[in-house]
């Protein structure tokens, strides 16, 4: 059996968004300068540790999109196959896409706002059809779109495209880069590491850093939680993003 | 039978090598600025005349490339299908590439020069292997990369992939954008069009600008030679053209 291919895990880094502190979820927002930044940075690093993909799998979210597009770019890789899908996309935040995270905090108290950011089945209450901030009309998603998700429903919709579409191109020996979102690439980390419902709460995902594994013939890290192609770069994001929101 | 969906043809803007006035061909140069201006007006042009791509068909040069993502960023079209063969690369230059143009002109005369441009199957001499603007060992072409090309070749390595990759996305019905270059598009052009040997020398595609084309069910144009979305730049550019080297 021919050797198990290389996955690489690419969070995307800051959107304008982000840098305004508001729920985002399936709101295609672009990605901000110190976002793209991120994204040269993590193109670099593939680069320099010579992790060279041979196809890229995005969301449908040009903050993923453009991710994917830069560091491919920066690392010569620019040319290879591309393969893009909803369900890579974030989770979908429901009422709360397009609000401000401090505000909904203030409003429903830190209790209620943790149960919506990090419970495994509690999702936000839907989002209203036809509204700003919905994707029940966009043209992309037809009737695939959600009104709200919690991870569990990520989960639930990324596996089949992992098997599907994922795990056909590591079987084909390729190094596969997946450019995605906190909690599409947390709910694939979740699948990967066997992590529990309880303790998947505590895991942040670092963003522009890529996140190597290398998977035995049945899928199962060679290294529990993979690798950071910069460690320490990795361990000081990883607190600054447990602190988003405060 | 399903009504044949729309091809829009887009060639790339300028280059830092057209900037430069040296001869590209398959090496693999970014866009200057004025290069990105181009394609986001490409994308513009998209968006306001609501010709929405449904799958982007690109070389795997990174001008092409990149004006596809500029552009397709622009028209709110990122997150579509996205296909990449080098049998969309810009005519291989031989032992021209990374000359100037002027010096070329200068050493060889008028005549060569306009041979080695213009005619259909005059290719310029090869070049050698192994050397900085050669593309033999290239990781993204194997045995694919040619060591020199005329336009006649051009031709012969395009239409397998027009016959087996673009036509069966025109019969599903799908508007789809060829990002290309100014030779990859004219020997499409001198297909569609059923241009002669002779006369396809006279032809330039203006950059930037994309060029609709509403097929017959035989894949004949409505409209021969197209229409573009800019026909007032567009007669302005192909003149520039025309001068280009001069």
């Amino acid at each position: 059996m021919a050797e198990l291919g290389t996955l690489v895990l690419l969070r995307h880094g800051q959107s304008t968004w982000n840098a305004e502190n508001l729920f985002t979820g399936w709101v295609d927002v672009p990605l901000s300068e110190q976002g793209r930044a991120e994204a040269r940075k993590g193109g670099e690093l593939l680069a320099e540790q010579r992790v060279l993909p041979d196809v890229v799998h995005t969301s449908l979210l040009r903050r993923a999109i453009s991710t994917a597009n830069i560091a491919l770019d920066v690392a010569d890789r620019h040319w290879i196959d591309v393969r893009r899908d909803w369900r890579l996309n974030e989770r979908h935040y429901g009422a709360l896409q397009g609000k401000n995270k401090k505000e909904i905090r203030d409003e429903f108290g830190e209790e209620q706002f943790m149960l919506w950011r990090r419970s495994y089945d509690v999702p936000p209450p839907p989002i209203e059809r036809g509204t700003e901030y919905s994707q029940d009309t966009d043209p992309r998603y037809a009737a695939d779109a959600p009104l709200t998700e919690c991870l569990k429903d990520v989960v639930a919709r990324l596996l089949p495209y992992w098997e599907s579409a994922i795990v056909p191109d590591l079987r084909a020996g390729k190094t596969v880069l997946v450019a995605a979102h906190g909690n599409s690439l947390r709910a694939l980390v979740k699948h990967l590491d066997g992590i529990t419902d309880e303790a998947i709460a505590g895991l942040n995902i670092p963003t522009g850093i890529p996140l190597r594994y290398d998977l035995t013939e049945d899928l199962k890290p060679v290294t529990a939680g993979g690798t950071y192609l910069d460690p320490a770069a990795a361990a000081e994001a990883a607190a600054a993003v447990a602190n988003q929101g405060r």
